[in-house]
């Protein structure tokens, strides 16, 4: 099979040019002015940006949280990436106290065989690390898996004690893979939560007061700290607010390897939302909580002087009925997270191109490139260069829409609501290419399934 | 009783002149040129300092420490002071998991009664805090213990979990008192030193190797950072490297209530101390460790510009015969602590004011009128002025000594060496009163006992 | 002729207690309980406070500017200042381009000689330095005048250069002097004016739009560059945003000896006074120009932290009628300047300590102790303690009075408006002693004239 | 003509792959795997590197100073940058005061064509800008000058005053230029030679002792702040020191688009080179002088993290006899500069890719790529992309010279010396393509002459 994408203004983080590109199986293989080629299919890309494939290094399909499970499984959520312009995915295998983290590994492959239709890999949640265990990071690595997430949030569920971070660290460091840190004092919030539910403050709204940036920022401070001790590059996850860059920016100014994700929510969403009517608050409760909109300013400052180096977007959607509902009583029940896999492209595309804050380049950047050299999977994935995956999506820069759980174009989530409802975006997804297969094609779906499994090498080195 | 101390020239934090004194009973009640005054004892303080007497707000008398007890009681310990021209101190009480803060009140009471030769206070040690026990909190500050210590090291014995902090913080902060930390990550460096032992680094030198001043600089931004949001005053004690008073400085630039305290190790010993031949290097084993001597700059930087207010000595001696040994195996066993309570007002007068480091005016501040200010004492004791307490040392600023544990003027402290050894100072206690009482005269001991608990009240907020 | 101070509440920068006060001749000699000492005169201080008398050490009395002269002479200056508790100013002597300074010292002694009510002494102003001339500063000295002032302000007027900053910053740190700075880049601010003018841009309020506060920040920058390289200790006069005073906690962060002085227009007035109706916003022509109204805060923070040390008014008033009015045409002809040296006592007590941002002791550092150690007037001056001058306020904390330029009390300055207008300040002068002397007793005027040139000591490092 | 170059390792800013590129023309216009098509010429790079080739945005060719003139002019300079790996210089067009910058270009222009083997652009030196002038700023740019370059250094010669700068920024800011900055404070550093000068100390070392970094520092935070104010993209050149680079960081964490430059000397050189015997350390005086070591260890992590984003030469050679020589006497009579435009690949290729600091992509980004960017020239330059220039450099990654004077392949340089002398590099460039010309194949000369000038758009903002 081979497909030829003719005149199209091809994007990368770095270059910017006309051209055809030609695909011969899964990889690109040629790349020229008018090529005279045979191919199984022509596509034409005149007005069209031709862009890596997204992709997004932080998504919770089928994820146990809360006593529900998240709403979108491997395949309803890999679809609706694919819709969004995002054709790989890191997902998070979770390691439960006790269990070997090779088993949870199992069971996340088991949760993904056979239903993705974008390629996946996965970090590893770890939520316990004793000694013996330590052994098992360095096969995980030879499995592809060549990153660790450890929280200090979530006492009593995924936290883990500043020992555990220090023995992980080590031992990632010395394997040459990466930490990626949710970094909040859990420990600090619960008993501001817990002085909050007693004064009987459990409207929505109080998820967010109860999180000050402020034990955000002590949490990014204590893992690069401890970080810079154990000597291993550090990503910290879902930065949400200027207080914590600022940490970030800190540790970076000592020579301390460290870079940060941030997503679309805390770019264009506000505390503001927990104040709408009723119970409504509950569909943006996720963690980090949304920020005083003066933040969002900062966070574009730190993607323009890349002490934020990618935009994921935590997808970890939950249906407003029933699994929301959970936490009508209190805002400590509602499960944590909130739907976006599909909407990152259009929306970073539009607020960060359109608005003219980010560069065309530096758009794929944030949405792709960055991502696959954080995290292993360059130069397969995160770029269009010959002999790399064919993971391409062609783009739209002119097309609106507007964001709806009711937009049959934008919402292909299986939750039953849109945390952008009404938005609108410039720049819009229309043809998608994985491995070179057309996955969908003027935004109608042509292929289902055959996403696989990516083995990631060790973490390059984002900076150098 | 009445006393007339002539003609000498009394320096105060901020005033410096030449007067003399008059005391009756245990206060200062007249200040002017050529008292005609009948006294029941006069002294002439011609070509001598008049000051405030010493304040040291953290020492250790008496204090059960591994599996041995600190050198020192309260009998030994406080004539020793008196010897340095240290008039109050404020030591320890130290609750234990479980007990009462109130029963460990009383305990501390029962080893300082009625054997005390100067005045002191209590800070209280808290181990732990349900929210059952938050209320003792209040009668402690009607008891007079106004301020409470908690620790970031030490897992296992004094060291308590971020929880414990907040609520602790919270308290009391409404209570009007204040917080005093140690504050070092002492969970990861448990770790660290783990692993050193696992590979047989147990000389003492790797005591300082496994406690880098990250760890310190950690615990102190996460001391600061919860004190912010608790909204409570913060101390933090033996701040021992640059990286860690860097944090101090920052905490302080966005506008949170920290002080912090350094000790003459710190600022007179460095790091090389622990390559000393055989086992010698345990004298020093203390928490933090002795650091490189460049910070020793920094901090003089920290004391001339504020961000450390007071100079303490943290004296919690061990005889190196005996108990020091006990760590002869690894530097793990060894008792953590050393003397200095006696040599203070000597080391920091002759490093600070003969070299030109500090005026004379800021050493008063440093050795005594800070800590009374930050802790409840001012103006009862701190300052000479009417009605104050007449806790008066007549200091020689000429005379010189060197400090050893042979030299009957340098050490009579109950400990078989000196962390000091032969260090030659200029400027010397010659007389010292207490509450009007002449404990020592010319160097002679004229006075025991009679030193008295004093309730302080509630913390001045020393920055304002 | 002796005066005694009965029962009043003593305030210095350090202590606070209740006792008498025995003056004979210009000096306190005697403090006490109780004092049985015949007096020519008995005040009773009873419920009041008794401090130390404030001194400005930045007005601007008899001063030509743009064309006219400051509305204040040293008579009517020195009275003001009297009322509102101020007993000793530091005025500017100013050497025009190719006079000598010693010549330009006569005409300012010439000024005040005979005319002061208050004691007084002189900065001197610097508008050029070669070589020849700076042996000059060593004699200045020797006459009292241990402190120059230089400006980055003014081109065409009182502007110097980099190198002249230079050669005197050299010079003035070799003789163990202070450099006073205007710092701001006024020649970028030149050329933002005239891009305004040009632009028809000529109310009020373009005076303060053409000065941002990046520009005085800049000038911060510089002068404290310089002063690091040639070594003197500097001084920031009338700092007005938080975005200077950030560069002084930088400089003072790496070790330079750099103190700043703020001013209760920058505390207590904003930007918003600019965009009053009319012409009026010419009354807060000054330089630096009024901030936006955030930067308040920052300054109080300073104040608390000390990075700002003393709170001065730069008092040079011109009346609104005839003076002002110059500037009808074009915000650029308003003289710059507004009065204020009567109310900066009661203006910061009410701000200050009734507001609970600083404490009794801090007011008494800022208003007067600070500038006393700063610029070589302690302990003659600052300070009430046995030996220094009777310059003495007694002060109901408790009196409320509105500031108006009717009201009879508040406003003794010769100029034709207030610039706190309808401020109600509680905290007011009711007594003033100048060397003994009484010069109001209960609000009113005693003695007038009889104030002396104090000749300063070298500059004390503040810093130590 | 067209070539193919086969089988290399393409890398670029972002990608590394193996592959075959097609040349036709001057441009590329194919890449792909064994590509199967006519060519007139075949260039094998099996086991080598196909680079873009480098660009050197800061070069003195034929350029009058202090007496002389710099020893390459722009037939021997361009044809030793191409030996080095360069194929496009940015030199320096320089208008003297009272000159037209039309006229000056004219000038540059008559330097270089007809001479050049490489391409070149020019930025322009500005030394006035009177208002009448400013229009001329914006013809420039339609000329393909879209950057200036000012000094705050060289009072009397090319220093330029802080009006001038505001005014100049703001119109490169409003034209869409760049402003490239030399920032030193000369008018304190004058003050400081004169000094130095009368004390007798005129050896070459004294060049470096009379320029504190201190006051690059000063320089750069100006910059910045007037940068700030004007809004205008600011890019400071060889910035040299620790101290400077902590001012780009600052200014870059407030939000200023300011980004700066190295040069290999600051990176590999320091000032013990001054201390060489005799006169020999004159072969570094140049401007900014060489630091102390430490500062190379902040300069690679500042082009780690970013705040440094280009590594040029400011090469500006003068030979030791005769050149050099004039300063004897003295050190202010040396000529200030150094050659190093051909060694720049090497030293950086060995120094920082070799040496694990920097990784492949990021080297050909800061020899290449990010000052095509800066200074629109790309994407015509600084890649290698379908459509670009065929600028290509092939790179022997392992082999090994020493650079020497004496060593043929090493030194085309027009000049006595090398500042490099005895320095060994690992990678070393083996054959040159400018446009589609082999210039230099396997170390040979090919062709000579052919270099255009580029005009170049419109500054692309490098940040975002």
């Amino acid at each position: 099979m081979s497909v030829l994408i003719q005149n199209g203004r091809i994007v990368t983080a770095v270059d910017d040019y006309v051209a055809d590109v030609f695909i011969e199986g899964e990889k690109v293989s040629l790349i020229g002015k008018n090529l005279k080629v045979a191919a199984d299919k022509v596509i034409d890309a005149t007005n069209r940006l031709v862009l890596p494939g997204g992709i997004d290094p932080h998504t919770h399909f089928d994820m146990p949280f809360g006593g529900t499970v998240s709403a979108d499984d491997f395949a309803s959520g890999t679809k609706a990436a694919a819709f969004g312009g995002t054709t790989c995915i890191i997902d998070f295998a979770v390691q439960t106290k006790g269990q070997s983290t090779l088993q949870a590994l199992d069971v996340w492959h088991g949760k993904a065989q056979g239903k993705a239709t974008i390629d996946y890999a996965f970090h590893m949640i770890v939520t316990d690390m004793p000694d013996e265990r330590l052994p098992e990071m360095r096969r995980l690595a030879d499995e592809g898996i060549t990153s660790y997430k450890l929280f200090m949030a979530y006492p009593g569920a995924l936290y883990v004690d500043d020992g555990t971070l220090y023995r992980a660290f080590r031992q990632a460091g010395e394997n040459g893979t990466r930490i990626c840190m949710h970094a909040e004092n859990g420990i600090v919030i619960d008993e501001i939560i817990k002085a909050a539910v007693k004064d009987g403050k459990t409207e929505p709204k109080w998820h967010a007061l109860t999180r000050p940036t402020r034990m955000e920022a002590e949490g990014v401070h204590r893992a690069i700290s401890i970080a810079e001790v154990a000597q291993v590059p550090l990503y910290i996850v879902h930065l949400s607010s200027s207080d914590a860059l600022e940490e970030v920016k800190r540790g970076r100014a000592r020579g301390v390897d460290v870079i940060a994700e941030t997503c679309p929510q805390y770019l264009f969403l506000d505390q503001s939302y927990y104040e709408r009517e009723g119970f409504e608050g509950a569909k943006w409760v996720m963690t980090p909580a949304l920020r005083e909109r003066w933040n969002q300013d900062e966070l574009w400052q730190g993607l323009k002087f890349r002490d934020l180096e990618t935009i994921a977007t935590d997808h970890c959607p939950f249906c407003f009925k029933d699994q929301k509902e959970l936490g009508k009583s209190s805002f400590t029940k509602i499960p944590n997270g909130a739907p976006g896999v599909e909407n990152r492209m259009s929306l970073v595309y539009n607020g960060g191109v359109v608005s003219g804050r980010i560069s065309l380049n530096r758009f794929v950047e944030l949405t792709s490139t960055a991502a696959a050299k954080a995290f292993g999977l360059f130069p397969k994935k995160g770029t269009i260069a010959v002999g790399s995956d064919a993971d391409i999506v062609i783009f739209d820069p002119d097309r609106k829409e507007t964001i709806s759980v009711n937009n049959p174009h934008t919402h292909h989530m299986r939750v039953d609501y849109s945390a952008y409802e009404g938005f609108v975006v410039q720049g819009f997804t229309e043809t998608v290419l994985s491995r070179g297969r057309v996955l969908i094609e003027k935004n109608e779906l042509k292929t289902e399934g055959g996403g696989q499994f990516v083995k990631r090498a060790l973490c390059n080195a984002l900076l150098r």
